[in-house]
Parts: C-alpha cells; sequence; structure tokens
C-alpha cells in the first residue's frame, strides 16, 4: 500500500485540497478524468492531454475486456504500456456498461451474464473477475463491482442492489488482496501498486445511502465512490443525496463522484467534500459541436457562427482558442473534418480541467464560496447565443 | 515578385537542391506538401505539421470555393488566416476535382461547367475564375486551370488538351496579372505576393509534352507544374515522359509533379529535376491502415500485429513510434478509434517528409545516385508482412 496515499493540504468548508499519490504519479485532487473508453480518450492524443494538464484518465473495463482482451493486454505488460501512458489510470469495474450496453443482461448475486454488444459472445462479470481483469490492466485504480439501479426506481429495487452491492464488496476485496497476497492462478497482475475504490449506491434514499456507506466502508477500501448518481434524477436531488453520503465517508480518503457532470455539478459536489469526478460529457460534447464556454455551451455549427472571427471564448488559454476563429471550427464541423472533433475535445477538456484547476487555487485560498457563488451565477447548463 | 525567388544551391545529377522563398517562408526542396483539401489535412492538426517540419501544404480550390466560400474566407483575410496556417500554401486550380469529382461536368473552350457533389448547385469554372478564386485565397501559389485528360487517352484527345490548357494558360496569366496591376473588381486579393505556376499537359507523348511545355513557357509563369502523370499509367511511362519533360523546363524555376506519388516515385522524379510534390498516398492510406516502412506497406489491421510490441519502424524517429507499439495501433484501428487515423497520418507523414530530408541531403553531398539505387533496393510500393 506504500504506493497509496491521499494528503489533504487545505480546506475551505467541506471542500478540500488534495494530493493523492498512485504508483504512475500524483493526482492534484479536486481531479477531473477524462475518459478513456477504449484505450483512449476519443479525439484526443496523449500528447495533448499531458500538455492539458490531465494527471489521471479513466479506462473502460467493459469495453478493454472484450476488445482486445485484458489478457491480451497483461501481456503486453499492461494498460499504460500498452497504450503509451505513463500516468495514472483508474479502470470502471465494467458493471455499468454491462447493464446499460450489452445485451441480454441478466444479473444474480453471483454476478451478471451478458452478451457482448460487439458480437453476441456470451460472458460472466462477477466481483471476482472485475477485480482479475482490472489487476491484469493494472489501472492505479479499481472500483469494486456494483449494481447501480436505473432512475427512477422503487426503494425496494434501491435496497435490493445496496445489499447485492455490499455482498459484491466484500468478494472484490477478498479477490483484490488475494491477487496482491499469493496471486490468482490465471492473473497477471501488472500493476503491484493498484489501489482499490468501494463504491456507494442507495439511489436518492438518504437511509439506504447511509447503510450503504457504512456497509461498504466496514469491508475497507482506500478510497470511496458514490455511484448511482445523475442518471436522470434533477440536479437537486443529486445534491441533496451529496450532503447526506459524503459526510458518511472517511474524512481521510479520497472521494469519487461517478459519471459526474455539467461543469456546475463539479462545483457543488466539490463544495460537499468530492475530491474525483469522470464525465464523457466534455468530449462527447465536443463532437457533436457543444462547445464549452463561461456562460453555457454553444452549438459551433450554428449558422452565426459562420463569419466569426473570435476563438471559442476569448478569454481562454487553450491551444484552440489561441489559434482558431469560430469560422474555422464551424466549417471543420460542416465539413466532417476530423479536425472538429479533435479542436473541439481539446477545447473541452481544457475548460473542464481548467475549471478544477481554478477550484483548486480557490480552496487554498480560501475563497472557493465566492468562486461557487460566481461561478454559479455565470454559468447555465444550457445552449446560448454568444 | 519581390516575395519570390527560387534559389538552387547544389546539383547531382538532374537533381537540384534549392530554396524557394515565398511570401509565408522559405521552403526547402526538394520538397512534399501535405493536402490539405478542405481546409485542414486530414486527421492532422497544424500543430503536429509545423512539429514534423511540413513547410508547405496544399489547398483545393474546388472543395474550398464550395464550402465554406472563397467569398467566406477573403473576408476572413484568406485562407492563411482562416485556417490558422503561417506557412506557405499552394492551392491548386480546382480543375482535377471538376473534371473527376463534380457532377454533369461539361468542358469548353470557355471553361468548365459542373454541378457540385455536395448539393447539385450549378457553377462555372473559367481560367479567370480559378485565378479569381485562388487570389481570395490568398494561397503563395496558384495553379492555372488546365484540363487532365484522362488515362488511357488517344492523342487527338490529349492534343485538343494541351492547346486548350495553352489557351487557359494565357487567359489565367492575364486575369492573375490584372489582379495584380490594377486589382478586379469583386476580387478581394488576399496575398499580393501570390505567385502563379503553369502546367504542362501531353499524356505520355512525348512529342505533345514539348509542345505543351514551349506554349506554357511562352505564357511566362514563377515555376511550371507537369500535370497529367501517376493517373494509371505503369510508372516506367511516367519516368519516361518525365525524362522528355523535364529538359524542355526552364532550369531556373521550380518543377511540380502534380499528385505524386509513390516514395519511389518522388526519388525518381527528384532524380529527374523535379522539385515539388503534393499526394494525398500517405494521409489517405494512413486512414485505411497502410502505413509505410523501409521495406514497403505494412497493413496495421492485420491479425498478425495483434500481440507485435515493436513500433511502426523501429528505425523511425517520428513521435508515434517513439510511443507506440504495434499492437496498440492495430487496436486503435480495429475499435474505430479516430486516435488511429490521427497517428497513423502522423506515421506516414512523417515518412514522406523524413525521406525527402534525406534526398535534399544526399544531393547536397553528392550521394543521391547512391541514396536512389538504395532506396529502389530496399523499397517496394506493395503490402509486406514484416
Amino acid at each position: 500500500m506504500s504506493s497509496f496515499s491521499f494528503d489533504i493540504s487545505h480546506r475551505d468548508g467541506r471542500a478540500r485540497r488534495g494530493r493523492l499519490t498512485l504508483p504512475h504519479g500524483v493526482v492534484e485532487t479536486p481531479a477531473f478524468m477524462p475518459v478513456g473508453t477504449r484505450g483512449a480518450v476519443k479525439a484526443a492524443l496523449n500528447d495533448s492531454l499531458e500538455a492539458l494538464g490531465a494527471e489521471i484518465i479513466l479506462g473502460n473495463t467493459y469495453h478493454l475486456h472484450l476488445r482486445p482482451g485484458d489478457d491480451l493486454i497483461a501481456r503486453r505488460g499492461g494498460l499504460h504500456r500498452f497504450m503509451g501512458w505513463d500516468r495514472p489510470i483508474l479502470t470502471d469495474s465494467g458493471g455499468y456498461q454491462v447493464f446499460s450496453l450489452a445485451r441480454m443482461c441478466r444479473i444474480t448475486d453471483d454476478g451478471a451474464r451478458f452478451q457482448s454488444h460487439l458480437d453476441g459472445t456470451e460472458y460472466m462479470l462477477t466481483p471476482e473477475k472485475a477485480a482479475d481483469i482490472q489487476a491484469q490492466l493494472g489501472s492505479d485504480i479499481a472500483m469494486v463491482l456494483d449494481e447501480c439501479p436505473p432512475w427512477p426506481a422503487d426503494e425496494a429495487a434501491v435496497r435490493g442492489a445496496v445489499a447485492r452491492s455490499a455482498l459484491w464488496a466484500a468478494r472484490a476485496r477478498a479477490r483484490y488482496l488475494s491477487i496482491k497476497d499469493t496471486g490468482v492462478e490465471s492473473v497477471l497482475a501488472t500493476n503491484p501498486g493498484q489501489a482499490q475504490f468501494g463504491i456507494v449506491q442507495g439511489g436518492t434514499f438518504q437511509q439506504l445511502r447511509m447503510t450503504s456507506a457504512e456497509m461498504t466502508i466496514a469491508v475497507g477500501f482506500e478510497g470511496y465512490a458514490i455511484g448511482g448518481l445523475s442518471v436522470g434524477e434533477p440536479p437537486e436531488a443529486m445534491y441533496e443525496t451529496l450532503d447526506g453520503t459524503v459526510e458518511r465517508l472517511p474524512d481521510a480518503q479520497p472521494r469519487y463522484l461517478m459519471g459526474v457532470g455539467m461543469p456546475d455539478d463539479l462545483v457543488e459536489a466539490v463544495w460537499r467534500g468530492v475530491d474525483m469526478f469522470d464525465c464523457v460529457l466534455p468530449t462527447r460534447n465536443a463532437r457533436n459541436g457543444q462547445l464549452f464556454v463561461k456562460r453555457g455551451l454553444i452549438n459551433i455549427k450554428n449558422a452565426r457562427y459562420a463569419e466569426d472571427d473570435r476563438p471559442i471564448d476569448p478569454d481562454c488559454a487553450c491551444p484552440v482558442c489561441r489559434r482558431y476563429s469560430r469560422a474555422y471550427l464551424r466549417h471543420l464541423f460542416t465539413a466532417g473534418e476530423m479536425a472538429s472533433a479533435a479542436l473541439n475535445t481539446l477545447h473541452n477538456l481544457h475548460f473542464y480541467l481548467d475549471t478544477m484547476r481554478r477550484i483548486r487555487e480557490a480552496i487554498v485560498f480560501g475563497t472557493f464560496g465566492s468562486f461557487r457563488q460566481d461561478f454559479l451565477q455565470t454559468f447555465s447548463r444550457t445552449l446560448i447565443k454568444d
């Protein structure tokens, strides 16, 4: 465990400014993790991500297990070597994609049986298997398999998912420790310093969140994630749930809000004590031509930008805003040039990573409260005319 | 004309090592120009092109005229400012795309009437119009409109194209000079130092090539291109035609072989006195997974590379070969990740630009003869197993 540590250097209200030390490097928190689904952040190259200051990225266990396969990646020396990325990587458990993307998914206490969305091949994902795959991928942080019920779900269904997730958490931890301590036959672990995070479920039911937190903490992990939010519930319900959940988590360990979110969500969650985030929004919106600016989102394909010589955001210091006009970016989008996705992605990731930098700075200076007010007053999560 | 000059510093046989000075900078020759069809080199960003050492790129007049329109680009200050590229640009006349890509193309002595391949809108491209569009784009080198007959074509058809191209060349030059001297109403010229090259046609008929060269030279241009080659004829026919054509061109002016070609074509053409090239092969092949290596081309999607930890070419110094394995590049191609096209394109363009660097060096050292022999013995223009 020597390669894992989390140190909180500053606090501002419930917000924390920390440093997460992982086998592949240090991550300044609060941190945003760009999503590298299939061993690559879509439309972004590694050197651009490094230049933007991405200190950790996320890899999708489901996708990599199916193609090219974690066995193949382990034989290459693990995901870091395979994809030529030397900085930290967090991998999810694969569960979310199994439930949302795979075909014919059947969940039992044992795990989830499903068919690949690629070719229909049948697979079985258990808590142990999810740990094995991630050990082979060799991510710096592995996530336990959990059951994330859809929203809305009734309380009984969510209670069942909480119970099952706790059961799975214990099995995942046992497997993780076996791999570390004695090794497990047929599992080629490629990162001896890998950490493992548990996941708190419970929908928007405060009592269930509390139960889930207690049971997950009882198992004991290096960090704790909050799952099952930003799945359709209103933002206020998410913030309220966060209020009740974060305070149940150990203060000294990192807290990761999974799959969140819009920029104002990040600010609100940091305000409530969250340290880590991942989300496809900046990269997916980029490919759809939706670009983040101070006041919201602009749609670059809009005809109003055809002769607009301004950068996306005149105050933005990103390499795209320093070089290209909205008129050019609109042309690239309209023409279907790959440079469109690439440049849009750079800008949006810069927006997210820069927002996190400003959040960290505000916490250090003890001004996060006013930063938050300014941000929420300025930014609206809608398409704007600008 | 002060912003245009061409200085030959070294000769090795018929091969020349020169410097082409253009309004936006100096181009070391022999030079290869990556093709930026629609205001962007497909799957490559400007800063990558700069880092690879691309000193000049090509823009397609046909595509830019249709979308976003040269009027719009002129209002932005010209193509350089529009696409954020400060180095030299050469634009073609649009003719080749009109003949090969547009619908319902009808050619008369006046010009070519055609329908846009995008939406069927009818356009007319005349020698004057091609000059006007390129003046608005503001490229450093504009090309005259010519008629490029398909291959094979009978001698009468090629003779007709030669005659018409000579007629068009005179009209294109007159228009170019009018724009420069007095300006032309409704033409917003964005690069006062633009040069204009004539084009020699004549298929593989030596006598017609001679006639075309004489008539084009009689008009008088800053440089001369050889068009209508690499359109299907065997390489030997191209080299033979080059032998007879290049010697008819003024020694002191740059010679540009249009749309050529495979790496061995570049070596053979430099050997015969050519200074400039453009071709979509490195970028298009990259997107199809075909990567250039010393001995030929490899197809990265081949299953043999699934567990191949070597870079594309162990001796290559490009940013892709320094960081990524064949196994990873095969995965990206198979998964359909955009990074596949981006990385493959970087490697292939590096191969072409590096080949030109080595050619220039060999000419300086007077060793181009042995370089050529080595190159032709090593490189085969076929898919190889490696």
